[in-house]
């Protein structure tokens, strides 16, 4: 345990890196993949269960916490660690992307936005210096910039005002986080799929200076090519010696593809989202658990896999206790989906230290390729 | 671990006995409460959770998984214990009081019943000989006899009728489920509130002779002083060398005075259902956590209970994991429900060892007359 936060890459491969995140809550090893407790739960799991799948950081997400049970409660509760029973190092995103996708009645200015609960329909403000202040009370390890960004595709006008709004914001962000040792504050690129406007952001970032440096804006519907496209050279815009973290990324091939761009952190609530639909990632591709093919099949899911899912149940009785409405349906298929995720960030660790990551991405497309791939 | 089905009294303390049935799948420490796994899941808990509250035995529904999965796909995956990943014994139902319960468009003859599945319409048929098969396929540890019987209150003449069915029923069953080593048989009293019809049946059960006696036809809508005015003489008229086993009960009240009467075994949904629903049963009283007093409430449910809901979480998280419709509250829930219900029978074992189930049963009142008990 270290009073600072602090990051070092250990090995190279390529673009890729593989390291350590240290906070006063534990290490992060990087890359890492954070599941995400999106209300104060990796919902259908315990946390000693997330832990367990590897995970060394949740994601916790300000929009819905701040709604419901709202941050001032959990401060007076101890702080989100302690509300949800998970000691290691968690990240809260800032609020604005949710308060885009999810809230009535938005209204945005230079100073902020206001908008209506979709729980309750009651009225909310969020600028960088609530954000910042909410992020406070939460106790998060590693706090995000307030930022704005558009779907894409956007007119390219709109994205770059909507970057630069944004690093107006990251500005009043870092002013509004203060000196809070042992604290992370992560500035966000914008810049939508315009390399100029990606430049822009970058390099005013690194002005204002920032623990680690994330790349925003992708995943909100531009497709993988266009995303690896963008990281194709975003990366390489930021600070070699901090973290940098993909946000809300993505499927498993997303996830080799961004890590070999040179992307230290990523989350998605895609494996825990998925299982609770019946579908589960394994080496071999996706198998939907719903399919009426699995009634009889004795076997596992993966029959690689270490999981619990995996190691005590059939196809056949996961089928049944999905398609009877039973919860354990979600808890083990998002435990599986939770590990196999963790399971690969480990593999690319271990690949990129011994400096075999081609040979590791090849073997990756190759066995899914091979695979019962069933399509979602 | 033997290969034969035995039971032996280890001390008694009025009515009230403690000891143990062996089985080849493992001991049952008596008096024992039977979790329920409605349709192969023990709903919102994995196994070894079950396990770790203290539960011996559990109980399968024949009546569900003969619908869904089915009894003869369940024998192809290897058995009821391998298909849901619990290795110790299992008591299943016969199907007979969920047929008359659940299903649709009932038909009851001498013979059996036919009826619709309450799941998708398909017609099926039950009957002692078909219940026994059904029972065998699932691998069941001790089987129930086939029966039959009315909601109470009831008309005297529909009760004797109906008992005298099930006591036909029960010589089919015994003939039915022939010599399986390892296996039980038990029978199943019925004559409502009726001492004389009880003690027919009890008769009548006794002549064909079983592995263990169920006293049936209770907890139907009779309410607890007409439950207890049956038991005060029901057990008394089963053979004192085998288990006696209460169908249905309960809730805790409910099972120190069915102990007290000389009850052995017990089955509910009550924790696991009363779980789901935001209800808590607790040495004070039962808690309703959706009550918006514990949305501040730093105080675990129960801070004399050692369960993972008590140890790790406040009532404000658990209200606010509740509100939120997350998953981890129906887990959590359930878990200490059902920790509650093992503690409290393990507290009546040690009290009748000891010859002080009176002074048990007198703290237990006392204590819950004491506790903030919320009505459900």
């Amino acid at each position: 345990m270290t009073a600072a936060f602090s990051f070092r890459v250990d090995a190279t491969d390529g673009k890729a890196r593989t390291g350590l995140i240290s906070t006063p809550r534990g290490d992060i090893r990087t890359p890492a993949f954070m599941p995400v407790g999106t209300a104060g739960t990796v919902k259908a799991m315990l946390p000693e269960s997330v832990r367990a799948t590897g995970a060394d950081i949740l994601l916790g997400n300000t929009y819905h916490l701040m709604l419901r049970p709202s941050a001032e409660r959990i401060a007076r509760l101890g702080g989100l660690h302690r509300f949800m029973n998970w000691d290691r190092p968690i990240l809260t995103d800032s609020g604005g992307f949710q308060v885009m996708s999810l809230a009535d009645l938005r209204k945005l200015t230079e100073e902020g936005v206001t908008f209506r609960s979709h729980v309750d329909g009651s009225r909310h403000h969020l600028s960088p210096e609530r954000s910042m202040e909410i992020q406070r009370l939460l106790g998060s390890d590693i706090v995000m910039c307030f930022d704005e960004c558009p779907a894409l595709p956007a007119d390219e006008k709109r994205v770059a005002e909507s970057m630069r709004l944004s690093m107006r914001w990251a500005e009043r962000s870092k002013a509004a986080f203060g000196d809070r040792p042992g604290h992370a504050l992560f500035g966000i690129m914008q810049g939508g799929v315009t390399p100029e406007l990606r430049a822009e952001s970058a390099q005013k970032l690194k002005e204002i200076g920032f623990d680690g440096y994330a790349v925003g804006g992708l995943a909100v519907g531009e497709g993988q090519a266009a995303m690896f496209s963008v990281l194709d050279y975003a990366p390489g815009l930021l600070p070699a010696d901090r973290p940098r973290y993909l946000m809300g990324v993505g499927k498993p091939d997303d996830i080799v593809g961004a890590v070999m761009r040179g992307i230290d952190m990523m989350d998605c609530v895609l494996p825990s989202r998925s299982g609770r639909t019946g579908q589960a990632w394994t080496r071999r591709g996706q198998v939907n658990i719903k399919n009426a093919r699995h009634m009889d099949d004795p076997r596992p899911l993966d029959e690689d896999c270490t999981c619990p899912a995996c190691r005590s149940y059939s196809r056949a009785y996961l089928h049944h206790v999905f398609r009877a409405g039973e919860i354990i349906a979600s808890m083990l298929l998002t435990w599986h989906n939770l590990h196999y995720y963790q399971e690969l960030m480990q593999g690319l660790r271990e690949a990129i230290a011994a400096g075999r990551l081609d040979a590791f991405a090849r073997a990756f497309d190759a066995q899914r390729a091979a695979g019962d791939i069933e399509p979602i």
